[in-house]
Order: structure tokens, then C-alpha cells, then sequence
């Protein structure tokens, strides 16, 4: 500890530039991610919970809000309801190409569903059951967008054990604490 | 008031946290949210409108950048050109599930379109006219994108009374401020 | 400089007030953008170009992180696999109003795509190569994200010259210390 009598404005700037670098450093905002899950098809099921796990193993505050399409994600029969459409989308990898009017025949979801759980599956990607457990594990916070629901008819029972529930405004005051916000 | 000799180290740290504390929670980028809406259907034009409202209501300053497909959001037409498609959303709920290539016949996007604005009516969401005038009232920043306004060969007085015009350039300078940026 | 015996805490406070203000100013965050691009087709590909070209170009170390389909716009062969689709986006400029089972016969994708090219091209918009180089140009890293480019099956070699390979956890430690954030 210095004396006082030594202390000249030079100390004193340095000081602060110590305890302003520690502050920044120690910044909640960058140990902070809040992403939007907004979607409700298998492949835009994945960023959601791959950047949140990821965020969380490296020991990031993490919530994931599900609005929109993406509240089927979060429900107890989610498997039933995520699917993926190859229709529109000229940049999913298909066994062959194919124009949407044929991709958009009968069945052809069911196709482009399963062929799709299939490569990931022989690629050992973790299904979406996992990563949405692993999620939990983590203490990532899943929190189901109250207007959402209630819009879709949705029931709070209808949800995944461990979900919350919050509005938009809860959302955004997690979010101003963020660095990392994102909308999937 | 402490007298200038007893002024220790200790004292200046102590005096260095409360100021770096208070900058903190006083930082501007806490209390600024920027959003992007590139999307021009009726369900995305949702997301941005409902999230910047909230964030104005909480006292957040907010601006909404319209690029790409979402300048037709803010054009005094949107009431025609603001539709809803099912095809290649498998996600989206339907009276009935049905193969894209039905969802893709004519008449469709009309059909999806009211069915969508009749299940909001009932729910008591609000319109996106009234959302529109919700964010004005709010003084969200409506801000068109100028280069894509020349792209798409739209003219300043194709939109709403309000609507702002920018660039990429005054987008980021604003979002560069802001813990809460997104791309819807 | 002061003399160490007129240093009172209102001097303090001064200098405190000076330091945090200017630290507030040089946050590095306020000077990153890191973006991730996650779609494939042609209309997606120009938001995170045109965002990150503009943000290197005002000065901000600047990331853009490929995963799912986005891989694809940094591909050599990105050419060929670039498309954009009208089925299902009802907001497309089309010459002519036509339902999803019309745009999606066989060879409406090229159409599209060379429509949109085309529009493009006659309003001296720089196409998806001319924005890659200048992302090169303005030192915007450009990171293939490893996870999807194993899942796809694709390598190294496949990739434009310049290119840098990263995992999500890459992603996020650069995201943590920004302040735009955005997925496209």
C-alpha cells in the first residue's frame, strides 16, 4: 500500500486503468447469450441448441427463447412435430436435384425428415432429444414465449418438463445484459 | 468530503468501483436495441415489430432497419403485398396437414394468409397496422434501406409517413452501441 | 500534473469519470461484429456480405462464420450451388403475380435465380464473388464451420483460398466480445 503523500494523479490513473481493465473483463455482457428460437423445422432446430450448448460448456450464462414456429421444439411430442422441407430451400443437399413441384409432392417431407436424421445420425450428430437434455444439463433456460402459446392455443402441461414460460419483456431484459443475442 | 490527506490507495479504489459501477449500468448499449427485418411475410413480419415495441415500452432505445424483403413492410401498401405462405414451412399449423404441393396451388397463399389473420383476430393480437403505429407512437426508428429501396426500384414516397432512410453504414453505427442486435 | 497534496476526491472522481469514459470509447466490442450465415441461397447470401463489408469498411474487426447451408457461399464451386427459390416467399419480386405450384416447376429456379441476377446486375449491384474478394480485401475472416462441413461431408480443399476452419466455441469467443451479433 502506498502512502497517501505519494499518491500524484499518475498513481491514481493507474489505478483506475487497473480497475476499469478487471471491470471490462468481469463484464456480465460477455458471459451472457440469449438466442431466439423462432423456428420449428429439424434443420433450423440445430443452431439453436448447438450454439447454446456450446455457450454454456464454455461456461456462458445461456437462455434459449422459444417464439413462433419454434415453441413445437420445446413440446413433449416434439418428435412427431419437427419436420424439415426440402420445398423452397435450394440449398438443402439432396440425393439428387429435384424441382420444388416434385419436392413438394405428398410424402416428400417424410422423405427429406428421415434422410436428413439419417445423415446426422451416421455422422453421429446428437439427435434433437440430446441436445435438448444436454441443454437442461447445462442449465440452459428454456422459456417458452407466453404470447406464442397463447395464440397457438398452446398449454403450459403440453410443454417439456424444466421449460419456463416468459413474455417478450423478459426476453429483452436478459438480452440488454447480452453480448451474444441472436435470432435463429 | 474527505480531506485530501486521507486519500489512500485503498480510498481510491473504493471511489474507482462506484464510478465503474455506475458507468455500467448507465452504458447506453444496455438500453439500445437494433433490429434488422429482412423478411417480408406475414408471420415475419411479427417478430421485429412485437420486439421493438416491448423494448421501446421498457424504456429501450430502439430502430428497426428494413432491408431486402422487409422494406415491404413499411410501404403504404403493405396491406396487399404482406402475405403468408405455408409451402416449404412444414411447421406452420394448418386446419389440416397437407403436402406442399397442395399448399402450393393457386389460391393458397390467399387462403393461408386470411386463415392466419383470422386466428391473430381472435386471439386479440394486434394488427400490423396497429403495430405500425404502436412503434411510431413508441418513436421506434423506422429506417428503410436505401440500397435496396434502388434495387428494388421503391421511391421515398412509396412509404409510410415516419419511415426514416438509411444505409448499411447508419445501421451499424447505431448496432456498434447496442447489446441487442438481430437479424429477423 | 497535480501536485499530490491538491489531490481531492472530487479530483478523483474527475479523473475516474475521464479514464471510464474513454475506456467506454475504445471497448473493443463496440468495434467487432461477428456474423453467423447460415442460409444458401442467393438472396441470403448478400445480407452477412454486404453487413460485413460495410462494418469492416467503418473500421471493425469483422467475422463471418459459415455453418448449414451457408457453407455452401464460400465453396470454389459456390457458383453452381447459389440459387434462390420463390416457392414459399411470397415477398420475391416476381414479374408476374403465380402460386407456389407454379414457381415450383421444373426450371422456375433458374429462372429466379437469373431474374434476380439480372436485376442485380442492370443496378450495379456487386455480385456474390465481387463481395467475397472485397470481404477478403477488408481482412473480414471468413470461418467454415468444422461440425457442419463434417456432416456434409465437405473439405478443406472444397473451399475458397482464404478461408479459415472453426468450431461453434471459435464463434462464440469472438461473439462474447462484440456488440453486433447477428444470424442471417
Amino acid at each position: 500500500m502506498l502512502e497517501t503523500d505519494q499518491l500524484t494523479e499518475a498513481d491514481v490513473r493507474r489505478i483506475v486503468r487497473e480497475e476499469v481493465d478487471r471491470a471490462f473483463k468481469a463484464d456480465p455482457a460477455r458471459n451472457t447469450a440469449t438466442i431466439i428460437a423462432s423456428k420449428g423445422t429439424l434443420d433450423w432446430a440445430y443452431p439453436p441448441f448447438i450454439l447454446a450448448t456450446t455457450a454454456a460448456a464454455i461456461g456462458m450464462k445461456t437462455s434459449i427463447f422459444f417464439t413462433f414456429y419454434g415453441l413445437n421444439l420445446i413440446r413433449k411430442d416434439f418428435d412427431k412435430r419437427i419436420l424439415v422441407a426440402p420445398t423452397g430451400n435450394p440449398a438443402m443437399p439432396m440425393p439428387v436435384p429435384m424441382p420444388d413441384v416434385l419436392t413438394g409432392m405428398p410424402g416428400m417431407k417424410a422423405v427429406a425428415t428421415s434422410m436428413m436424421k439419417s445423415m446426422f445420425r451416421k455422422k453421429n450428430v446428437a439427435t434433437l432429444r440430446e441436445l435438448i437434455e444436454s441443454a437442461l444439463e447445462l442449465d440452459v433456460n428454456l422459456v417458452a414465449c407466453q404470447m406464442t402459446m397463447e395464440v397457438f392455443g398452446y398449454e403450459p402441461k403440453d410443454f417439456l418438463d424444466g421449460v419456463q414460460f416468459g413474455g417478450a419483456a423478459a426476453f429483452l431484459s436478459e438480452a440488454r445484459r447480452s453480448h451474444v443475442t441472436l435470432f435463429v
